[in-house]
């Protein structure tokens, strides 16, 4: 159907929620050394930093920077709590998941003052707590929130909330990791001060390194009280303004990977494009998965197109371990549940998939579940599947 | 002469500390997308720390434990300080380069209490003032020193810093960057506590990740005060131990080359028989270019055989950055100085480099020079060189 999707490496599909599969040439960018100090190698490092901040529909004369980081995503999140929030800061994290909660994990290693707005997992924040917390709270400095937020594949109000945050003249930061690249985001708009994504997520590339996109200004506001040399983004950035190189070893051939995964990119129709196929994926993905009786965590309101969470079974027979091992023998990584008041698994439909992938998914969810003689509930009368897709038949 | 050493991707050759030129098949191993929660990743993860361990000849039935964490080395060593030491703990760091400098600056981001014991970057450290200063300030609990510091090459004596450390009751922490898989090292008979390596280095894997080999209840001692979530290495072990995973996206690519990397360096002998061809490129190298006259910058008593720093051509015609991009023309990338009181520039022999590529280079920096009219000085009284070898003659 697809020549891209025929993935020739034989590896196992993975609809995770990253590192994800990506595209034979992606990988193929990989097969060479290069030097991390030499003048072509940083000429590209440049041209990838000039390249997401086009993507994120900012610019360097508009006072906006990209500072490129290694190690996970998680690492760019720390970074900016750890470079950008003064000593005499503190932090309002909304948490609605294990991401958020994360962030307050952040906060308490790094001995910075914080508070939480929690709220259900299968919840959006409250905006009105936030808007009475932020006014009685006048210490708070900076309001951090996940975008999608992958417990659920929950999509935060991240507009809302930068609003909100930009009235009571907070910096607001935005774990994107999971969102940018699969969809527009107006940081201007949206009033992110600080935006942290991941090579590895939806645009593509293999892990290896972060990135976080904020205002010059902001930056350098925050010399001179960083906790951590290694996460210090100031000097990460003056590094790569006084000579083009990362302070300290980069993952040369991650960052080869990226350049060539922006090149897809850009080849396939830039961010609207990749939303339109992560879009069609989910939609193909949760007919397919209600047709069989599987039933989605969140309601489609907030709903992401990017990972979704299903609920097991009813049928007490059904145990994830056999579901995924049978899945795995088949050639298809799922992903387990991580929420607390539910038992899920995970789906992702990010990466290099397209609707074949899915559908073939789809097909070995079928067999397993036959295989292990779970009983679902079908709903065929619930299916928006083309015809050409429909799985309740052999 | 040597078919692995043909480097058929065409990259120009890395003469650097790292990252490094590494074998096709190491690069091929990236050729897959690995899914970081799946089993079969886990497991080879946990096959990798094994045979860390035992390269560096301890066991987990001795009580030591290895730890992976993403990025570069440099977040190994910054993590064993913000992990490892105690809020009452005071760090003495010998220092006589570079990279000794970046462990002060780590240690003033983290507010650990330290101080420093300076010694000429062409010079050994001071063990009676260390004795004395270990002595006189009883509230140091920590000593740390570099072994091999890429600044100059010189090898520091970590056998005897570890007595002296163990003598006066301190932990030792050792960054063995890049020198781990060069020559053998006796943690045990070094008293070392923690030792820091890299997977880019001498191990001849890509960049990505860093690790920490260290005893067991050294690092559980440290509960609950690591300064950093992201670099907290308690955690990271433990999360190892809990379920075979990384706590954060893993560079799932550099992991699976560090696999075929360990592999190879088995194939090849263990680290004697690496050691062995190190030399070899080092004398070799030290030999041609002492024939061509070029001076290097330690005496060879202190000299490692990793990387090697000469002194510019007295000639003032010299220009660093002309020299340096005729070898980059030729296809070979060299390495500036980093010292502070003397104009030098680096050669690095570690890698998937062998005799051969080394006597290219020798030959490539004969005509770069000739091609730049600069004057040498050459010695051919003081040739080494086997006779196959000599490069004086066109």
């Amino acid at each position: 159907m697809n020549e891209i999707s025929s993935h020739p490496s034989k590896d196992k599909i993975l609809f995770t929620p990253g590192p994800l599969t990506t595209s034979p040439t992606v990988k193929a960018a990989m097969l060479h050394d290069a030097g991390s100090w030499h003048f072509e190698f940083n000429e590209r490092v440049w041209g990838i930093r000039l390249q997401l901040l086009e993507l994120a529909q900012v610019s360097q004369a508009d006072g906006w920077e990209v500072v490129l980081l290694q190690g996970s995503g998680t690492y760019g999140v720390e970074a900016v709590f750890a470079t950008c929030v003064p000593p005499e800061g503190k932090v309002c994290v909304i948490v609605n998941g294990a991401y958020g909660e994360r962030m307050l994990r952040m906060l308490e290693h790094l001995k910075i003052p914080h508070v939480a707005l929690h709220s259900d997992e299968n919840a959006l924040p409250d905006l009105v707590q936030l808007e009475t917390l932020l006014a009685s709270d006048s210490a708070i400095t900076h309001v951090a929130a996940v975008h999608c937020e992958t417990t659920t594949g929950i999509l935060n109000p991240i507009a809302e909330i930068g609003r909100i945050t930009r009235q009571h003249a907070c910096l607001f930061i935005v774990d994107a990791m999971s969102s940018f690249g699969a969809l527009p985001i107006d940081l201007e708009a949206c009033g992110i001060d600080f935006l942290i994504s991941s090579a590895n997520k939806c645009l593509e590339g293999v892990p290896g390194f972060c990135f976080v996109i904020a205002r010059r200004d902001n930056l350098l506001a925050n010399k001179n009280h960083a906790r951590s040399l290694s996460l210090n983004l100031i000097e990460q950035l003056l590094g790569f303004e006084k000579n083009g190189q990362f302070r300290y070893t980069p993952p040369t051939h991650t960052l080869l990977a990226f350049e060539q995964a922006l090149k897809e990119l850009q080849i396939e129709g830039g961010i609207s494009a990749r939303s339109e196929r992560y879009q069609s994926n989910h939609a193909l993905l949760v007919a397919g998965m209600s047709q069989m009786g599987f039933r989605p965590y969140l309601p489609p309101a907030v709903q992401s197109y990017i990972i979704t969470a299903f609920h097991y079974p009813a049928d007490t027979h059904f145990s994830f371990s056999e579901f995924y091992m049978g899945m795995s023998g088949k050639g298809f990584i799922i992903y387990p549940g991580k929420i607390s008041r539910a038992d899920t698994f995970r789906i992702g439909n990010i990466g290099h998939l397209f609707e074949d992938d899915i559908y073939r998914l789809l097909v070995a969810i079928r067999e397993t579940i036959s295989e292990l003689g779970i009983q679902l509930n079908p709903t065929p009368e619930t299916t928006q599947l083309p015809s050409h897709f429909a799985i309740s038949q052999s």
